[in-house]
């Protein structure tokens, strides 16, 4: 899911989105949202979709992740997190309830329950509390949930989330805990926070091996096209990352032959198509010297070209991986790609 | 003619400007493609078209206007101008003869003579020393480009400055010697610097008509809708201006029923689309609410869409000037739509 923060996949026009990148679903943070354009607006407009002209799925997260990197000083209490605005410094309140509602004006397809995401490293002892709060806002979440309705005459799904940091035993009880409320699809947080990714790939798998394989299990936050590999080979069938668009901003491409800084020197006199083997028509139109240009010269459409390739890439990869995955040549080729995208060229 | 500063029209697609934007020929400025990314480059890559991939023509100016504007520390001589670079400090000569040869490696389909760009207010023993300057620099320029050969298979024309400052015996005798030269086309300069809007309408109507008729009149950085409907009507037939992209990415919008500053709160619930009259799908598939919010958010979609709104705007208004012009309906237009398009909305 590319990564449309306050209700726009930066640089990139819905257009590009539908009929470039081919996204079936994007991704809106309600904390960025609730904060600007703020609820009143989203539900005159009739919410997101009406909002930002994007007619296909939205899945929108919480705002309990945004709460804990970005604003200042939050509070963490049973009854939710106050926080301030990193935007004004106004103080909030999100709980299990009124996050529900929030998305219910919102009117993503694909809502989230208020979880708190533990940092890394973290205690046995924070990590075994915390994940015992998440359950019970959990319950609220659900509970309020159900007894709300949507707004704008189109069903929401409701997304558990798995925490227990890197705690084994967390994780599997989390993990039967959130399977056993049903809900349509499960998500498993509290990754790629900084821990190697040999622990992240270990949780996921033991995460996965007990959420029900029928319904999508949602890996949030990830990641590098090789943690994307490696994470559906264990089971995870859906991924959101800002990576493929904030690294764009700053020059780096991702490839099938591997991690480009378009920046360096080298691309200078390179005139060759960004993406030979790429069939976005920016790939082929544009040069490697040319957008080093863009970029260096710190033009919009430098952004805006990189950004278009990137999530171009990623949504290729992800793609492709389930061709392979009916086709039952996913796990060798995993193998040669997770080596391939990760080289530096 | 959008003005593509630095090979790039701000925030735009070529894929934009050619469908969505049709435009049939962008600008480049020549002070700014010599510093970044350089005459090594854009030679080897087969100038600018190859660079940038825009394969319908492109106008440059000869760099003069930005060394008095933008860099430090510059020294008119009888050989040219030194300067120093805005971006490092370095210090460089732009000579009649050397901005033709630049000129000839950017590769423009018209390209500009060296001139001095008189400040306004101008003393009048300024701006005649001055002309006198630009015009031996204008015969050395012509000399040079006679002198030497396009790089890449395909012809360039050199266009003349009238200078002159506000001064109408100045402008008269400036236009005489700029149209003894019979060159392709002719260029005003050195107006849209902080006169009246009166003194420039004065001095164009007195060049054009001096200027031949059979050959494009070009007025130089002009300028707001207003001002340029006026200025067709005086006798010119092209135009650049950064206004439409700059301006879009601080929230302006101009509109056939106004300009539009689109950070106002009254536009923070107002989901009508952004142009209900274009036939652009931006402007129709994006609300005013939804821009004001990137705008305001300093969303990079945000000037996307803003840029994308002005240069069909401006677009459409010289097409359509072009179409009233040849069916006899400009003139009463033309003086309903000045007041339309100068309106704050």
């Amino acid at each position: 899911m590319p990564v449309g923060t306050a209700g726009t996949v930066k640089a990139v026009h819905q257009r590009e989105l539908k009929e470039d990148i081919r996204a079936q679903i994007i991704l809106g943070n309600t904390y960025h949202l609730y904060l600007r354009p703020g609820l009143d607006t989203l539900h005159k407009a009739g919410g997101l979709h009406q909002f930002n002209g994007w007619d296909a799925p939205i899945l929108t997260d919480s705002g309990g992740y945004q709460v804990f990197s970005l604003s200042g000083t939050r509070k963490i209490k049973e009854e939710g997190v106050t926080f301030r605005s990193h935007i004004d410094g106004s103080r909030h309140l999100f709980t299990p309830e009124n996050t529900m509602d929030t998305q219910r004006i919102i009117g993503a397809d694909i809502i989230m329950a208020l979880d708190e995401c533990t940092p890394y490293p973290c205690s046995y002892r924070y990590a075994e509390t915390s994940l015992q709060l998440t359950h019970r806002w959990l319950e609220r979440c659900i509970n309020h949930f159900k007894a709300t309705e949507p707004l704008y005459g189109y069903d929401q799904m409701l997304f558990p989330i798995v925490q227990g940091s890197t705690y084994k035993d967390l994780r599997k009880a989390s993990a039967e805990t959130i399977a056993s409320f049903g809900q349509e699809g499960n998500a498993i947080g509290g990754l790629s926070v900084g821990e190697p990714a040999e622990e992240m790939y270990e949780m996921t798998e033991i995460v996965c091996e007990i959420l029900p394989a029928d319904k999508p299990r949602y890996l949030m936050g990830v990641g590098t096209p090789a943690n994307i590999l490696e994470c559906i080979s264990l089971g995870i069938d859906m991924f959101d990352c800002v990576m493929p668009t904030r690294n764009a901003r700053n020059g780096m491409l991702f490839t099938r032959n591997g991690i480009i800084n378009i920046r360096n020197e080298k691309w200078k006199n390179d005139f060759s198509p960004i993406d030979e083997e790429s069939d976005l028509w920016a790939d082929k139109h544009y040069s490697k010297a040319y957008l080093r240009h863009l970029v260096t010269s710190k033009e919009i459409l430098g952004a805006q070209i990189a950004s278009l390739h990137n999530l171009h890439f990623y949504l290729w990869l992800t793609g492709e991986s389930r061709k392979r995955i009916i086709d039952g040549t996913f796990a060798r080729w995993k193998d040669q790609m997770v080596k391939a995208v990760s080289a530096r060229i």
